[in-house]
């Protein structure tokens, strides 16, 4: 796949470099300037919000799939990946974690069993992370449809750890999702490429990636 | 609830007492003979296969719902609770932990995504447990679809821990259920018969009295 | 052995007498007054401060050895069980488990180890706990000399599960302590009885007994 | 500091030159051969044992300590590092790990108190490792001096997690070592340098590091 980087000077972007080591990076957008060698079959942008409207210009310009992460988007900025998502394939989503988004899903369709059990939340993370709970977490806890008490442990690198206890007077189901190293992210933008590119135009989220993947 | 109890002065038949205290004892069947001071709405029978044919009997008798988690029925057994479906409602499991059940169901459904994945299973049980993997590893086993390499821990009073893990490259997803205490099969029990004695006749797995107990 | 014992007709009481049922109870003292059919050999109290005075009076009429593990004990109190035993064995704790009993004697030796770790407490609980954190957890938070944030879940029937993490850039220690049930301290009472019986007069924590356990 | 590294361009190398990265690297020893700008303070060697009749050369020449991690060294190696130990400071250990040797510690110290306990062992690593169980599980239960079951889950990417369990009738306490990334070994090799350059001549472990510098 020749693929096209947006912030490709990042942290992020280095995670998504070296997940994408087996494709051709044929063009990048940064905020010194671009790079162009070939067209892109497919745009990645997981940097900030100012990058949003050159991302949006070069995806037109190239007519190309886009798979964004950026966190942080206005409403007019996702109705815009919306509308984008007309003419050509977009995944966007807040998380490209494989296993969260699973985790997700299996919380949304197995919670209502739980809904006479206890529930509760605990996440870790780096002792650097500044907000808790953190964006996960939240994320987690809205698929259980339940106000979970939920408690934020910040300490050493850790990378990532979310655990949903459900537990009644006779038994305790905790599922726990752990993050191995943040390469996960930029693993699961590369599984997004590889779907969007072969996709029909419209909007899809990391779910719908997953989900159809299965389906093949 | 009116209810019967085949195996009454067993352990287990103990255990059923203690979950089935709000509600009247009003028929028992032992070794030693029965008991009897009113008509049963539901028959429960936790007991051993040797039990079977008064069990069968009586629900007959009594025309009333029957609640079967006795392990070790044979073809011919089963075959006939199922003929007994045909006339009242009849709820049959080798497995009435609500947990264990839901994790089975979780498991089936989206172990396919997970087909990329590693697998492992590891189970952890009192030491006085001889058969290694559990009945309920197994049964997790194949709601996964796959010949997870399975661990077997055999230590101290411990009721009975499971844990399902997939990891990849970048991550983990674990999937544990601990039982606190032997009284949850008693519990799963109870919630059977509360849905027995109010179902049209048929032939009902726990899972589908779980599934039910959510539309409702 | 022969044993007395205070609190007889309670919860904890009732766990004292299963876990002691290889000895034989020769002496309680209840709200109600007190039975008598021999000469204990030790006496043992886990009910509540109000016995206390009669429980000093009956150890000092039997000239027996105590255990005592009843919490609240007010300083006077505690002062004359350390005056009772100038002239018998008398082991006083507020937490009779072996394992938590063990766990804080490695946090006291280890911890300062992990002086440039983070370190945080998280511990679970049943639902109808009311205090948090749990005294164990206070317990095992000064053990480590630090004032780490401490999370309590509380949920379902968990009977008890402490643990003390320390984290670094790179590396995650984690203690945890599980309680399989109530009968843990009744336990942790037995082997305590066990030592005091054969012990010279003194004062005895648990920690001392379980350190001369082991030099035995 | 100014450092020499044997083995600077293997994987190894490169971890410990990111850990030292405060540091300044002087003298690099490689199969192509080295690189000498200034006299280093302490030699770090955690490569192959090919390379240790060269280490040992260059520890002479600079007079310098040595802290060396290389695992499978002769029976005669290792008497060559402890001659060495003579003239220098020299630490030298398996693991590196400070986590690791810490529990390692508490496990010699504390195990005889679980004597009459059940206990096991499971670790987990990535699916690439080879051999099971890890060195570092073999470690753990040589210092239990018991012959503890011991389960080796292979899956994803997992850095490594090592847990020893203890379980009685009635509680479980469980150690649990979690490597974050490889990066830990680096980090150890880092304080046993800092350790060396300003100790006495001797030979030293990586425990002795630690708990020398408790003490300082």
């Amino acid at each position: 796949m020749r693929y096209g980087l947006v912030g490709a000077a990042g942290r992020m972007g280095g995670e998504i470099r070296k997940a994408f080591a087996a494709h051709d990076l044929v063009f990048t957008l940064d905020v010194d300037g671009e790079t162009h060698t070939g067209t892109p079959q497919a745009l990645v942008d997981f940097s900030l919000p100012a990058a949003f409207p050159s991302t949006i210009a070069a995806a037109r310009r190239f007519a190309c799939p886009l798979v964004i992460g950026t966190t942080g988007l206005s409403a007019e900025q996702l109705a815009e990946v919306r509308i984008l998502g007309e003419q050509t394939a977009v995944v966007q989503s807040f998380n490209f974690a494989t296993g969260v988004t699973l985790l997700k899903m299996m919380l949304r369709e197995f919670a209502p069993f739980f809904a006479d059990w206890d529930a509760e939340i605990s996440e870790t993370h780096h002792n650097k992370k500044k907000d808790a709970p953190s964006g996960t977490a939240i994320l987690l806890r809205e698929a259980t449809g339940r106000d979970c008490p939920t408690h934020s442990l910040r300490m050493g690198g850790v990378p990532g750890d979310h655990t949903v206890f459900f537990a009644n007077e006779g038994e305790v189901l905790s599922l726990t999702h752990r993050a191995l190293s943040r390469s996960v992210f930029a693993l699961g933008a590369l599984k997004a490429a590889e779907f969007a590119v072969s996709a029909a135009p419209g909007f899809y989220t990391f779910e719908e990636v997953l989900s159809c993947g299965l389906k093949r």
